[in-house]
């Protein structure tokens, strides 16, 4: 045995973790061609941003042989849908019980925050207990004002949250933003 | 001599006209944290996509060490004003009497056309004679489908596009932008 079996467990657990934030994306991105594909919404997942520190030319073209990932400011995935402008990130925690803000960077949540002033849709699509949910960003901001705790109970999810159950299209999102355009925020 | 006059000249005009380019980002840009700082729009370039062939792990975290750029399918610029949707690309010309239309990929236009038919506030800024015009999407798509030219005239740039001049501020095209909405994406 190469590591000592905690130190194992604890790897294989990241590991697992990390591919069911993987997992999601797919499920996410799964909608998002699919709505493209129907002509209903154009909504992308934002390229990550690297640094680029070296890049050679070749007869191949550009090729970057240096570089490292950047903290991204904004939310992952933005785009269009029946003239609004949407901008969603995806998060995933293995807690059983609640989700640790600590998922969110803090220039993330003043992100939140302008895109709710300025009448955007902005959510988040929160994996937990093995369910999907859409917590509107303005649940999200006014939980952080008024509350001094450091995590969203997974009871408040469930009650402001709207669960999503996968389907042969991904992750169908789109029907709750319907809702949230209808009904202006406000769980119906 | 390392080069044939040719080929010297050549090379020396791609390098400066790929720096105009630069140039018309740097102004955008410069406006762009603008409108974050003043609180008056969130509009952000998209990171280049990139395929990562090969990174590595080390104590400073991960490195990529393998890359190349990707095509990307959507505009650079994408944001939110006012509740609106905002996607636009900068484009540079050294021609002097035209804007070529192979400036603009095939699966962008496509991309203009499906942002307008789902209400998006779409346009070019273009660079031309030293000349900055915000081209709206619409006007642009019309071209396209009623001419059988290649490119589009300066003359027809002048009279349909925006002309920007540029400010401290950097390219303040947010001006541009509350006439398209307010002229419904008619001239006024």
């Amino acid at each position: 045995m190469l590591y000592p079996n905690n130190i194992k467990k604890t790897f294989s657990k990241e590991i697992s973790y990390k591919n069911r934030g993987m997992d999601l994306e797919y499920l996410i991105e799964k909608a998002n061609i699919y709505y493209r594909d129907e002509d209903i919404a154009y909504i992308y997942k934002k390229p990550t941003p690297i640094k680029v520190v070296k890049a050679e030319y070749s007869h191949k073209g550009k090729r970057i042989t240096d570089a490292f990932y950047e903290m991204p400011s904004t939310l992952d995935f933005n785009g269009l849908y029946k003239g609004y402008y949407i901008e969603f990130d995806a998060k995933v925690t293995k807690n059983k019980t609640s989700f640790p803000l600590s998922n969110v960077h803090p220039h993330q949540i003043k992100h939140i925050r302008n895109i709710y002033n300025h009448q955007g849709i902005v959510f988040l699509i929160i994996m937990i207990n093995e369910c999907y949910y859409l917590f509107p960003g303005k649940t999200f901001i006014d939980f952080i004002d008024s509350e001094k705790r450091q995590s969203i109970p997974y009871d408040y999810i469930k009650n402001f949250g709207y669960e999503i159950k996968p389907t042969l299209k991904g992750l169908d999102y789109i029907k709750i933003v319907d809702k949230l355009i209808g009904g202006n925020y406000e769980k119906n």
